[in-house]
């Protein structure tokens, strides 16, 4: 077999469309000004500013003046959910979540929980499905937000945000519903008005997009108060100098995603469909996450059991493969990632856990080339594994001891 | 004379060193991975953004930890104050600042006095100079943080930070000192050692550098709650996907003006003497701005009496010069700057404002240009004010009614 340098971390890290990098390129160079500035140049780098709003916008569905950009997506769900408590003057509204949201929300809940804030966090099925029905429990007209993803990036689930937000709305009239739909937007189809959602965190960094700019979209009327204050920027929404060359990247990709996307998704699928359909075939004692079919398009979790995914990670990388143990934010950290625990993984199998997330440079011979890879990495780690042996021996499995893999409660995600 | 294109709006926006560029352009290619992914691709990602840290720690004799990359000079001072303030569990110690400051620490402030934490403003002289005296009057042992900017990018005024800081740490030794250092570090020597400071904020994009980064220095044991809370970036103290191509653009940028310091400023300072010498013989009413001799190197301040600034910006784009009425943040604000109202300027002739902010590409001959192109633009707009003509006739100032010229409260700088 031929070695072949193959990335599949995605999730983590796109690389830049060669397009955006061009339209990005003069912005680094002699359109260098202030889009605030009082001239002729200012005026130019403002107008290239607001084209790219626009292009943004339109491919949530949202008019242009409700895009906020901000500088990643971490701080888009921090926007919103931080401006939206703020804007309560103090007043104790329950906020509802998910125990399967990404750390930028999950934190500055957990913050806002500290600070007397009743927070209920809704249960999720074994796929990380949450459905209508668990969250019309958790909804009551005390409830001012709710925060659900469009997509986990680590297990791949994509979740009936319309039906979800249907719920809400028919429970809590007042509630301010928002999705982080950062690693959804600019993938697969997603509508501000189709979703009726009232706000929308969305990163180009997960379509070929640039690093060092995201947005929040803010349905107009929602009252959301600044998390950094100051200039005029974004109509005081968000003050500091803009990130002309990475916004206008982001315009580009943005309009390149809402062209591309179907193109894009059938290129996915097919390698997608096979690692899925193969990987149980080629390692024994794989076993897939997420649900088998509402998921996104390039991705597939696995967790690999007798094995740590750390090992897993680092002889896949001497193969050429790159890949992730889960999400990025938290691939350092040794313990079971707060997704896995949610949907009721083994804790010690869920340490053997690979994602694999595909993009648009990947080829079936890539593919391929995993499912030829893996087996003998696994095999070799198993060698390794005395949990491996005494089930070979006994054909029972050890139990973890409390604390072995980390003992936290679920939902509480560490950093 | 001929036309020229002269680019003067230098602290609004300082174009990119093309060697800044060079060193970015491999991260918007093949460099484009997450530097939190475990793979060789990732840790050399990761490699690049932690030697960038070393080159802005060095840059202000900070040591690498200390360093914190934030998204823009905004956030780094609204972290600086909120991220201290929430470390204080709800205490309400006192806040010290000055009218001066920049939004980004005037309206965090701001809210935080709305919030019920004492706030003391000092004041400032017709130079926009806080003297030793006046800060040890402010503080007293309640107080738990102070922030007064390094030097102010619309007057071009540079404190004595580590007189300052030291009259702080005299009278309250607990309380923190930040310094916005954003249109200072880079530009003129700051050190954190030697001005005291506990917290500064500094931006590349004032220095050469890109857009869409900037840092927070924070000494060891200082303690800062992060502002956009998630994953494990920036050691818990900033979450979100950093920024690579500008975080090693930053880097470069830091090390290049580390080098180029003392040669920029032999290069600024005849050409802003000359213009400083020169304005007011050349223009009759005329009055300088800031400090005469502790300024920024590339900083020149005037108000232009019987004129308005909009119109004068406007007159000059046309002749082929950028220049800035005020602060970039506010420059589309028509009423006067706080800063000028806090330096005790007369709110009718702040009204004529220009900033001359000049930078490397700057010649003598642009110089010589400006100071030709502007007496006959001041000529023309006279001939159209009333007030011009009613003083002719008089010799009389018109007075400004109430409300003329916007009547708030010279702290409160709007937004």
């Amino acid at each position: 077999m031929e070695r072949r340098n193959v990335y599949l971390d995605h999730a983590a890290a796109t690389p830049l469309d060669p397009r955006v990098r061009e339209a990005m390129l003069p912005y680094l160079d002699t359109r260098f000004h202030n889009p605030q500035s009082g001239h002729a140049r200012g005026y130019e780098v403002r107008e290239a500013l607001e084209a790219a709003r626009a292009q943004v916008a339109l491919l949530v569905g949202a008019p242009q003046r409700a895009i906020v950009f901000v500088s990643c997506g971490s701080e888009a769900n921090n926007l919103a959910i931080k401006g939206v408590v703020a804007g309560w003057g103090g007043a104790k509204k329950r906020i509802v979540s998910s125990p399967i949201e990404h750390y930028s929300v999950l934190h500055p809940i957990k913050s806002l929980e500290k600070q007397g804030y009743p927070v209920t966090w809704v249960s999720v099925d074994a796929h990380g499905i949450i459905t209508p029905e668990v969250l019309e429990r958790a909804v009551w007209p005390d409830t001012g937000l709710v925060s659900i993803q469009t997509a986990n990036p680590e297990i791949g689930t994509v979740q009936d945000i319309a039906a979800l937000a249907s719920v809400v709305k028919e429970k809590a009239p007042e509630a301010v519903f928002h999705t982080d739909a950062v690693d959804a937007a600019g993938t697969i189809p997603v509508h501000v008005d189709e979703l009726h959602v009232d706000l929308l965190s969305l990163a180009p960094s997960t379509f070929y997009g640039p690093k060092g700019t995201a947005a929040l979209y803010v349905r107009p009327g929602v009252r959301l108060l600044p998390l950094i204050e100051g200039g005029v920027q974004e109509e005081g929404r968000r003050a500091g100098l803009e990130n002309v060359p990475a916004i206008v990247g982001f315009g580009v990709a943005a309009a390149l995603a809402r062209q591309e996307m179907e193109q894009r998704t059938r290129h996915l699928l097919p390698l997608r469909d096979r690692l899925f359909a193969e990987l149980p075939k080629r390692v024994e004692y794989l076993y897939l996450s997420g649900h088998p079919t509402r998921r996104l398009p390039g991705n597939v979790h696995c967790m690999v059991e007798f094995v740590e995914g750390e090992s897993l990670l680092l002889l896949l990388d001497d193969a050429g493969i790159a890949v992730s143990s889960g999400s990025a934010c938290t691939s350092r950290a040794l313990k079971a990632s707060h997704v896995l625990q949610a949907v009721g993984a083994d804790v010690a199998v869920a340490q053997g856990s690979l994602l694999f997330s595909l993009g648009a440079s990947n080829t079936m011979a890539d593919v391929e080339y995993v499912l030829e890879a893996l087996p003998p990495v696994v095999a070799k780690l198993r060698t390794l594994s005395p949990l491996w042996a005494y089930f070979q021996k006994t054909g029972a499995r050890q139990q973890a001891g409390p604390g072995a893999y980390g003992d936290d409660h679920h939902t509480d995600g560490g950093a």
